[in-house]
């Protein structure tokens, strides 16, 4: 067995009409139906649109970290 | 009519009580009143004042994105 | 009585398995335990944990401001 | 007479068909309609829409500087 | 249906012996060959090569933006 | 009453033939002919133009932040 | 036959128990299972774990590029 | 005898009523009550505050390094 | 048993006359002597002297975590 | 024969009348009367002069790579 | 004559015993000894030493764009 | 004799078959040939070129600062 690992990060932009942590929810569960080992997230953006006036949905945007199958 | 849109944006603070989310409300629901065809919003900057060991108020400073009346 | 102030700023790591904003405050409850004088934060990072295709817990990095006691 | 000028700098965002340099001409000519004393612009932001599998249109996002009249 | 959409960023770098528009052009058609869905690109990085003292290609590294398919 | 606050950010370049604090001051008085309850600074850049070589002024770049008027 | 390339970057984390280097190698010999044409990597971070007040193993992220096979 | 020393960073914030390089100065002698071997400062922000429209007093971040008792 | 932790995180350089590995090492041995808990770094900065056209000692700057004792 | 090359990168102001592109071009052709085996650019800044209320000139700042002659 | 201008950009650090803006003038007045037609300058980085709790000196690094003679 | 130093900062790429360090002492090493008193490096910049699913060589931008001559 190996005595390290190695991990790729993807960048995902997740949307909510609710919340941020709505909003990363949602793109991890997307990401969660082909992705396996998913350990980690880190937010690198956080933004929106407006309509009439208010909040429309957030679209934050996240790197998500997994672990490479038989690493 | 033209074939594409100017923007402008401005940069703004909200404040809450409560959570980030509301603070970027306060912020766009202040704009609305002088501001038409507001479009996006890009978060900055999250910060905030603590009183007595606890968040006092969030401060959320952001960029919001309006198409120039006419273009 | 001086007519300037200075304050120290430490860096923080709250986490959460709700929110930003608890994890936020969960950094300020614990440097509420040893620190005086808090009065802002300033958020530089969010990230997270996830286990099963799921937010485990929330991590947001903060800077905390405190005037420094007699300054 | 003043010995020194104040400048102000507003953000906008440019877009165009054709190319990068037509869509900081557009955010510009926009501005001419309202700004005077237009002396600098800074490009922070190059992007655009796909459609169909081609570029849509180029946004660039500049600061443009401007003498404050009178100053 | 869905009331939110989820978008992945793929970090593209296109070339080309002409402009920068055409490199853009270029690594978007590329991705025309295998990614569905394109929405939208921002330029990250603008570089090139030389060669006998003249710009023999132009290298911009771009994110291209996709909404993943049924999300 | 509100209990809370909206403040926008406007982004000002000071300058001045003797020091870095003038520019500053500069670019604040110069808002405060029509900006009212401008509240902090932010200083962003700081550079200057040099004739006959030495520093012939000072160029300042700050954002100034003032409560919106009601908020 | 095309007079131009496009490459792909992927983001990528390898660890090592013994030095950065052997992390960087590491992710890059992962990569080679399952990548052709890498052709340059950019390390974007490095940090690691301490176990024992001793380095346990390093983690270095690094940007990996390959040309597109046929373009 | 060690042939290599090891330094703490801690990052503070100054303020004067008169000057840049005050606000430094005043970070600093605070310090210098309960930090020893104090080495180098550096930079990281500029700011302050604003009162009827004039500089009401300066703030400055700055990041102090100092060697390790012993080490 | 609390359901989460707090983290905090200092500012270290370290130096060495070999390597940035063993920079590395030197800031957390260093530490070791008087903070627990020590889970993880990150480095946010790799310099050093020269001497007599050679590299006379690496510095590298590094944040270190640990876990708040009880947290 | 070394089994490595050294470059040095220089950091130049080109401008045009016209376009990105020739701004860059004018900069490379500028440095090519004195500098040998320039090899690569970066662009590190997009900006330049409005006047009557048009782009008078494009500056671009790029970074020159070139081997050292020998190396 | 040409119609348009290349620049070069050098990074100088000043100190001075007494002031940022001094630091500043005395790379500049360094640089006039060699340099024609220097223009501007963009400050990177303000730090400096601290000797027996005080300013030893400030040192400040300044890019200086100077106009390509002939160019 | 002055009171002050002035420096100045260049910018080089070194490369190595077989470690960062030893790409670092090979820019330096470079430099030795033609530059007097250099006093410190910055790295700013880690990469390399792939062959063969292997790391070729090293590239790593730094910065050397060295004094002024007469300064």
């Amino acid at each position: 067995m190996s005595n390290h690992h190695t991990y790729k990060k993807i960048e995902m932009v997740g949307s909510s009409l609710t919340s941020i942590e709505d909003a990363i929810s949602n793109a991890i569960a997307e990401c969660d139906k082909s992705v396996k080992n998913m350990d980690w997230f880190e937010v690198t953006e956080t933004r929106g649109h407006i309509k009439n006036g208010q909040v429309a949905h957030y679209q934050v945007t996240l790197k998500i970290g997994f672990r490479i199958e038989g690493s």
